[in-house]
């Protein structure tokens, strides 16, 4: 038997779940930046403030609280709400100044992540009011039009957070190099395509807040409710960043004093900051780093979503440093200095943030795909098929995932492919080279008389680490790195009791 | 206040375990293979024979019993054993079966790691009688002296299980290379001193089964009773085995069909087989791998207990490939095919042997090596000093350790240094090259009313990876990998409970 999904196309609604198990399907449909990182966690349904007896406020009056001294009132849907307290919290930091004295609206268009039902909870606790008549439709005159509706649609099982990558013209792009003894050089697209030998790679990249949603439950992390989706895998070609550095004279001199590559995106913030990231010079240079200047994905051009025309494929790496619509590259001495480098995306929490490396390599991790939590499965044949993936960082190859259905008491290991299609299962990777995760399955039998079942996993990589037992001794008020052993709670069928 | 040792002394005898703490001093007294890698865990007394009325054995009879199918006996110090259903358990294979239907001193004063309680106690399962006086005066006469009781002795704090390191001449040492393009290399010592650069690493080395003890507390694993201290930091000095094989012709060619580099020691067990080990080739060839041909330690020639004249020194990866008394490299397309590479130093239990990787990276781990277990502290000050060490394999650096002494309820950020003597604070290693173990110190505030505390660390490294919460998952016969959270109970004195 097979604990089946109940409803698979709610599943897919909720998490895109079904869809991981596709093998080198994308499912890299994020933006970068935590202001753009996040797909639904749940649906963002619209909200409609609801009737109430708070006090009536003017437009006029809520433009007065427009910084933290006066306080921080903004308006949504005709509410009124006062989040100065909420500032500190902001995932995306400062950046929700901009709407200080204001509407909304129109930055949560442009950063649709915020339209879900979690955020707008979290707005609703700091409602103080409601605007008169008057100043709703004089907002509603000013609120401007989502530039972007005019963009197709995206594939039915994958819920969207944001609708809008960056137009590039791939006639006119150019990738910018900076910090060799030559001065900065300018890349065409073609160039890049033609000068340099094309290399391909399989990997997967994992979103720094993956499985965030079970710290969460710990205590109430700052990040929205990632679920165990955060994760995709494709096969990448592009030019090895190694060979371009190497031909612009990289040497090394260059060596001697750079310790780190800056890459730019061509995306900007409405504060006009482009987002950028940084990786050690060790990673952008070996020839065992396979990181790429990525202009495939899965045999064809980009994808706008993806980071049309050129992105950067760090293998092993967390997703934050693969950097779309990339826009430049600098060799330097330095980190990257943006917000993603320097104070998100670390392991701890902000009070240890200086002390805290930035995320690059991230540890082992494994998740169960199927079944999902709380459905219940037909158990005629008293056995259970569990699948799930496991990854790790730096190139660390899964060598082994357990399989529990009694909460951890007894262990079933699990066996390992590359994709959904063994017919031609591919050959094990170079050590430390093991840029993929490994899907896995088990069929495990079922006790009788077990009405539920506490399905967990965890997964071990070729350098012997181990997930942890529990998410509370590794919570961080980011919520990132969340990989202790995934637990997923299932009923066994009243049908098959009767039967027994 | 310091939780201090009730008796310093007494620990060192234990577990060499203060000696930890002095920085780049090594603790590397281990010799190579399964058979001949253990310190004494407990001071391993001599045995006397008890006085039983179980039946008295001729040695004719003895000597009858000495394969599977007629039995396997051996006798010790007068007694007789009938081991035949320990043979599938002994941690050193097959071998055991060199002393069937006779005397196991001889192998014994070979391999001092048999001499200590918990193998007489085991072995003292499978009494089935006693040799009479004729046969008992006979083998006097035979058992050969040991040919090593003019070796120098070695320092009192450390307990020592072998005695016995190869002689090597400097003189006409020669150092064998195979599997490049002109044919076998041979290498004199002053050759391998003169023609290569000196490089110069401080690495850990850990022993796979360090903390080994803690999983036999679990259930009964094969292997002897290991407590922390399998684990020891040096600086290394030497040829880069990197500049050696390049100097003999190895380049891309030999690349495109080897896979591993096999290191062979000039030391052979009883049977005649030398230790054998292999690394991957990327490790072994890499720039960034720092793997060493070493000569020196700590600034002066190698000791003959770590390898004189040469030893590779693979940083990162665990002891068993760090091979001393190096006699032969051999470039392959194949692991090394010793017992400790294929049936030894895996991972997982022995049924899953054929698809566990051999270890070579070792996960995240850390011990606390002050108060020792059961020890009890004044606390006339409220605070007490916790030490230790931490230490990742594949130069992953240590970047945090917390500990708790509430049992893992709250914890604190320790305090992390490189050495003792912190006048000149190492520089940060770059990134993926930390060999070496990082020193932790933390003053923790003692409650009030404390009669126990349950001391916990746990430590993070530079990939976010953590050591495991709980020791039964990880659980593996062989006992190796150990490195769930380390825990020591100390109790808080009764001196200080009067003054409250």
């Amino acid at each position: 038997m097979v604990i089946s999904l109940v409803a698979g196309g709610a599943l897919v609604a909720m998490e895109g779940r079904n869809t991981l198990m596709t093998g080198c399907r994308s499912l890299d449909l994020l933006w970068q930046g935590c202001w753009q990182v996040h797909w639904a966690a749940t649906s963002a349904e619209l909200w409609v403030t609801q009737t109430s007896n708070l006090p009536v406020y003017t437009l006029e009056e809520v433009t007065k609280h427009c910084s933290l001294e006066s306080g921080v009132w903004v308006t949504y849907k005709g509410g009124v709400y006062d989040i100065t307290e909420f500032v500190a919290m902001h995932p995306g930091g400062n950046k929700i100044l901009l709407a200080a004295g204001g509407a909304l609206e129109p930055y949560w268009a442009l950063y649709a992540v915020h339209q879900q039902d979690h955020v707008l909870e979290i707005l609703s606790e700091y409602k103080i009011g409601v605007l008169d008549t008057e100043s709703c439709q004089k907002q509603e005159s000013t609120i401007p039009l989502d530039p972007y509706s005019a963009e197709p649609t995206r594939h039915p099982a994958l819920q969207i957070n944001s609708l809008k990558p960056p137009r590039v013209d791939p006639e006119t792009y150019r990738l910018e190099i900076e910090g060799l003894p030559g001065g900065v050089v300018s890349l065409s697209l073609s160039e890049l395509k033609s000068r340099f030998p094309k290399h391909t790679i399989t990997a997967t990249l994992q979103f720094a807040g993956n499985r965030r949603s079970e710290m969460n439950k710990v205590k109430q992390v700052k990040g929205l409710n990632w679920g165990i989706a955060a994760i995709s895998n494709a096969t990448w070609s592009g030019a090895r960043l190694r060979d371009v550095l190497l031909s612009y004279g990289f040497g090394p001199e260059v060596a001697a004093k750079a310790k780190h590559v800056q890459f730019e995106g061509l995306d900007r913030d409405v504060t006009g900051t482009a987002y950028g990231a940084s990786i050690p010079l060790n990673k952008a240079v070996s020839e065992e780093g396979d990181v790429l200047l990525a202009y495939e994905m899965n045999g064809e051009d980009l994808p706008p979503d993806h980071g049309y025309p050129v992105r950067v494929v760090v293998p092993g790496v967390v997703r934050a440093r693969n950097v779309k619509w990339l826009g430049k590259i600098v060799v330097s001495d330095e980190e990257s200095k943006s917000h993603w480098q320097q104070n998100d995306y670390k392991g701890f929490s902000p009070e240890d943030f200086k002390s805290a490396p930035a995320i690059q390599e991230l540890p082992i991790q494994s998740a169960i795909t199927h079944p999902a939590e709380g459905t219940s499965g037909d158990c005629s044949d008293r056995e259970g098929t569990v699948k799930g993936y496991a990854w790790s960082g730096g190139g660390r190859e899964v060598v082994r995932v357990d399989v529990s259905i009694d909460g951890g008491k007894t262990w079933h290991v699990a066996k390992l492919h590359t994709s959904d299609q063994e017919q031609h299962p591919a050959p094990p990777p170079p050590p430390g080279r093991a840029w993929a995760w490994k899907l896995w399955e088990i069929d495990v039998p079922i006790p009788h008389r077990a009405q539920e079942l506490e399905i967990v996993c965890k997964a071990v990589d070729s350098s012997y680490n181990t997930q942890p037992d529990t998410v509370a001794p590794i919570w961080n008020l980011r919520g990132v790195r969340s990989n202790a052993w995934h637990r997923v709670q299932v009923k066994v069928s009243e049908g098959l009791k009767d039967q027994k």
